[in-house]
């Protein structure tokens, strides 16, 4: 099983972390191809980011047809519904996977983020995949994407202490990680804190897996039918 | 690794195609322990039937203590929230692991289940999952869960025809059959009709190994804490 | 008029004060019939609790036959909907009474119970009562159950501090209690903290003697139809 | 003790219909006061009828000082906030009041009142009450409300063919009818369609006679604060 | 083109301080006309004030027709769904323009308004026009309506802080000023905080200009359907 | 005042039907810059036609800086929050523009759009904006949008159809057209059906010159905060 985990940002060394979870996460057989596109914003922080990171990714599942499934791994799951559309193949997000998974263990769980700016693309998309009301709170922790990528930052610390005020405040069961590049932090946080600290990437790769298991496909009826390509004039 | 695919009602036969099904998706190296309470409603249909099952099967679960996950196979997913006090394995409903994989593939889905009094608890259980909006609306088929053991009944025709309704009039864009004891006619229904059919025993049993792979246990803090056991006076 | 007042947890000091709110809030000429099951937990508190207790409680249903109502004195209203597929006579739980009541003298009402991992089942209740949204908050105050049970205990003072924290942070009009255990404390905390304070054994002996004196019977017709009992193997 | 059953419209045959069943809900001992303003709309019917009624029936009230609760028997339940604000007495809509009974006796319920116009201010008190979730559909039966006041009117049958309409189409268990005017007509629908068929002045006299007894007053805390009577240059 | 601003309460001080607000607002060619009804309460504070208003309010309408639409410039939109129904002339209310803006150029907006008293009238409005999701909170700066009308007080300065802490607390992004009295306070708070603060007086100004630019007019079918004047007895 | 209103496809007939429509809703003084990226799709039907999009519309709005609000013209308000991350000036989606004036005349309005495929991103937006609870239904007529620019088509029937089916189907009282490409179509459609049938681009014009004449900015704070365009490696 070959999987794709595409990173929507032009940053290489979150892809190769992203990468190393997603392998840690992965069945014995399945190959994860981690990738990134070549232009676009180095990390993805807000709507403006998302929205100009969408014909790069678009482009490298264009350009990656043989896989099997296919992960986003960017929080606000950019993409997701036009990356359905272009394939029947399951693609998954690493925030919504958190999501699902959260939910399956806890009555209630909150979010802990990079910036403010994200939250609102957060709470938006909880909304909509119908999972807002077991999310108590989405929650920043001002730790900017690429400090992530800086050993020595005190991001670490700073993320631990909005996991205290979530546990302390929001009476949740279990922390949602709210971007791809704490993906290595989940383990030690989830000791610190003595509960359920949960990784999206991990969590989208074996959701990836149990689809292509399964054999389910996305749906053609209806949001995600198919686009019609001829009728671009000249694709960005 | 080891899952308890636990059938709530008595009847063997339905156990034996439900644990036909878990096998058949379960990954190699997966050891399905299927399983039903000695005593108990023969089938589940409603609150009360369900209610009267719990005794039983929260019985075989605590007799089982050797497993790696569990699944509880009915679609009302019986006793969950019991179940994931008694232990920080995961615990997986059919129902709502059908839910989550149906709003992977699909914006919106329809549930065929079995007669009208089933379906206020299924409502139930979508609310609380938060998943209600997505689903487009609950349908019974009017067949009795009893009537898909016998060869030779209309069963299959009934829900199909369901389905064509679903399909015609909810704009639902992938269908979630609502009974364990409907496991083997996913995929010809989803050839027939051509959309996603998801059956909750393989989505169940998918999700179980991902979350036993990903090392997740069920969060002990909040409402699933553990019991204090001593101070049952006599358990039933 | 006779009215079953059924304490589904096994502490009969708790039934006995149960029986007497009941009977302060009953009509001249309302039979009070109270009582517990021989087995089961000492408490409820809790999912598993609550799922454990349901065969006892439903027993006491059936070799009740004789009254007019039933009132279930557990404020997670364990097995209303199985008790309402048993039978047509009116079938109230304490906590949707109190909740049902609250929504009429108050724009939002708090809910202050005893354990954190007993708020999770109300807070699912309330969803599904559709009353969620008249609710500000459920609050835990830590008082264990068995705990009001002791005289000497600070469980009051505890809880009137909870209450405090309900006016001042919630906004909240009025408040609940959430523990059947605390019916005697209703009087003097509203007189202290100068609100309503609702109390849901009064609350159901009223409501149900209302729908005796009206007629109302709970409907046949779907998720509450009358359950197959030929079809059970043996009952728990 | 004396219920002050107030109908906001000037139609005095309606309010005679209205004392009649008042009284054979109420208790022994208790009084029913019925009456209606002098001046004001005929019937009922949409928002402006309902505002243009206010000081009529507010001065009703307050003309009106010598009862133990007050019952408003206009199913928009008009007025019912502004009310509450005048008095700590017990006020209820028997809108309200037929709502809060249908959701204990039905997972879902429908209402079948008299003009379409009529019903966005029905779907709105729905969704304020909190009981939005519990009602499956406010349905028209395009009879007016005075109409309900000639007999040899084909009125009857009209409601009777939407409850059917209802109980195919909207999946209810129970029917509330939604106009103080079909008052007299609830038991015969009842034992028609084989359903529970609720009357609102019926319920409110009974919801009125249980607060009383309880001594449940409303909030005088936030919204429900008594007005300040002095700062009125002229009341009208 | 002409625009009747009707301010519901009997305060000329506050009338000649919104016309002077909605001058400031209004195009070059459309007049303002700025009135208050004869009697009725001297301020709007909570549900009762709100009622006691709308035969006042109602009646500047029906005798002033020769408008081209209609601001009602009370911040809880006293009698928006009434005048509705009187006429299909483009009719807004000063709250519900206020959030329609906000949740234009934020994505989650405060409202800041005078008396607890008045929060329960306005959640229920932000409930009902269904913008209820982009408001973090309604926030009372305990300022009573009349204050604002007088200079000395430090009605600002309590109103200043309230915005404060909706920043810091609800994550806001806007502030929606609660109150037709605090319209001249909207820039200087604007800039004191360094975020949108919107005055509901000036906003519907300009959306009334707008829809009578476009021609839009009050739909007749359903809610808004003329009422039967000639069923009136005697109007209030 | 200048507005840009920006088609995002990029077919020049659609462009300049939309440039006609804003010009008649435009104030005098107001200058409309029509126009539509050089690359991109020739119609917006579905999530992925919306994502490959953003590129070119972004890039438009970059590149025009000197107007003073802009007006997306697609009706599934394609990169509306992207947009405003780009400038504190005004920016309109014409879907989100119709919603809320359609709120403002109707208690319950109907879409009808083209194709089955764009509906859930419609109804997605309807979510987010909160005015789902406002719209009955949104409506394919199953008219692809280019068919709108062939004269001869019966598309103007087929949505004409569809809207009766609105009336009477979903008690609709209001009808939102659902794409830019209809915007001709309002006015003769509302004569027929005798409702009022709302057009997105003029209502978008409107609100774009409201806001540019009060000074309304969109708000820096939070999930609009410029985006950080330094850190792009080559935008797309």
């Amino acid at each position: 099983m070959r999987i794709l985990v595409l990173n929507p940002n032009t940053t290489a060394s979150m892809t190769t972390k992203i990468a190393a979870a997603a392998r840690r996460a992965a069945s014995p057989g399945t190959d994860i191809i981690a990738t990134n596109p070549a232009h676009g914003p180095a990390s993805i922080e807000g709507y403006y980011d998302e929205a100009i990171s969408l014909a790069g990714m678009l482009g490298v599942i264009r350009d990656t047809p043989d896989v099997d499934a296919i992960v986003i791994a960017c929080f606000d799951d950019t993409g997701l519904d036009a990356a359905r559309c272009l394939t029947d193949k399951p693609v998954i997000g690493i925030g919504e996977a958190a999501y699902h998974f959260a939910s399956l263990i806890s009555n209630k769980f909150s979010v802990v983020t990079t910036l403010a700016r994200s939250v609102p693309a957060l709470e938006h998309n909880l909304h909509r995949y119908g999972l807002w009301t077991r999310c108590a709170r989405v929650r920043s922790s001002e730790v900017a994407v690429l400090e992530l990528e800086h050993s020595g930052s005190d991001a670490c610390n700073r993320i631990s202490a909005e996991i205290g005020r979530a546990v302390a405040e929001d009476r949740s069961e279990a922390i949602v990680l709210g971007c791809a590049g704490m993906t290595d932090l989940a383990q030690s946080l989830a000791t610190e804190h003595g509960l359920p600290v949960l990784d999206g990437v991990s969590c989208a790769v074996a959701l990836a897996e149990s689809m292509v298991r399964l054999g389910l496909k996305t749906s053609r009826l209806g949001g995600y039918a198919p686009p019609q390509l001829q009728k671009m004039a000249v694709e960005a």
